[in-house]
């Protein structure tokens, strides 16, 4: 019999992430891990993609990842679909989710009736790039407030990510910022990165977004 | 002899901490450390703050601390004032800066000829709030375009820090951000946090900072 030895936390994490994927194989859904800085506005974008979905008769539920508060988990549960609160104080105030919590707010799900599962994370764009939740798809969503050099001081969130929302293209004509040079920038890091244009506010390229994350699936 | 043991590594962390902040005692320096999210601005602001305190013959140097690149210390460096990166990267990509990276910093200057010494820590909302850099002040930089609920949902950021500086205000006219709420948020987590309200774009409230800043000397 081989004895399995768990090395360390990244190790014993990636074993768990394994089982997520399974388990989504299995019951026929897709994990979507979306991540971004404090304020890049991933809570508005998942309220204008949900109904875009349902629209699509896609059935959608959302784990939501923060330190503390459940101010994110009541905007979505308005949408009323199913939603899983972790709040990481508890695990220490962890900056980011890790498989290890992902699993358990899985199973308050009836996973069989689900197309895309989302896990908001917690808002961070260093740690929740290092831990493999078990995701299919993971996002990045960065703000155009944000200043276009974020994907060369934060490469490794680029690197794990399919799919980058550049956000907030609404206040465009009031910032000091060139949205050509942040797109550079993400293809220097990551040259396979889908990248969408939208405005979670005005609903402006959503269609675009929708697609692509339906295409993930 | 009393044996001593460092039992983590935030205790390592702490011993220090404290022997820096020894350092500025004896030296004559204050050490500030400013956190925020990633793109909220603290290098622009940099950038106002440090001519207004050299007009005040105020002695300045800063610390940069980024996991990769050298894009901001460049930017301070422009100004003429002693500048020492840090890059993280080379410590596991840390999404923080610890006071073993800031005591060496420390010593690439001439420290009996400085006042003030800035820490630029990593664009990250919640592990560098967990580590004492050994600073005398805390600031933590919040745009408008983040939302007012990042008090509640970050809030040891928010206890650490004696001063909140609110950027961005330039763009209020354009967001849908209500600023009272921003500040009622801030005082729920820290009724004695200072407050001002600034942009570090178009120099207003760059008066008030200044004076607060020279008021923790």
């Amino acid at each position: 019999m081989k004895i399995q030895i768990v090395r360390d936390v990244l190790e014993a994490n990636d074993q768990l992430a394994g089982d997520i994927r399974n388990i989504a194989k299995k019951e026929g859904f897709t994990l979507v891990n979306i991540m971004s800085s404090p304020g890049s506005g991933k809570t508005t974008l998942l309220e204008r993609l949900i109904p875009a979905l349902t629209n699509k008769e896609i059935r959608t539920a959302v784990i939501e990842g923060d330190i503390t508060t459940t101010a994110d988990a009541e905007r979505i549960a308005r949408m009323n679909i199913p939603v899983a609160q972790i709040n990481t104080e508890s695990f220490g105030g962890d900056c980011h989710l890790g498989a290890e919590v992902i699993l358990p707010a899985l199973h308050q799900f009836d996973l069989n009736n689900l197309d895309l599962i989302f896990i908001e994370n917690v808002g961070n764009l260093v740690c929740p790039a290092e831990f493999d939740t078990g995701a299919n798809v993971n996002i990045v969503v960065i703000s155009t407030t944000e200043g276009e050099d974020k994907p060369l001081k934060y490469p490794l969130m680029f690197r794990v990510c399919q799919i980058a929302v550049i956000n907030k293209i609404d206040l465009l004509p009031h910032l000091r910022f060139d949205i050509q040079i942040l797109e550079e920038n993400i293809r220097k890091i990551n040259p396979m990165m889908k990248i969408v244009s939208c405005s979670a506010q005005t609903g402006e390229g959503f269609d675009q977004l929708t697609k692509l994350v339906i295409a993930k699936r």
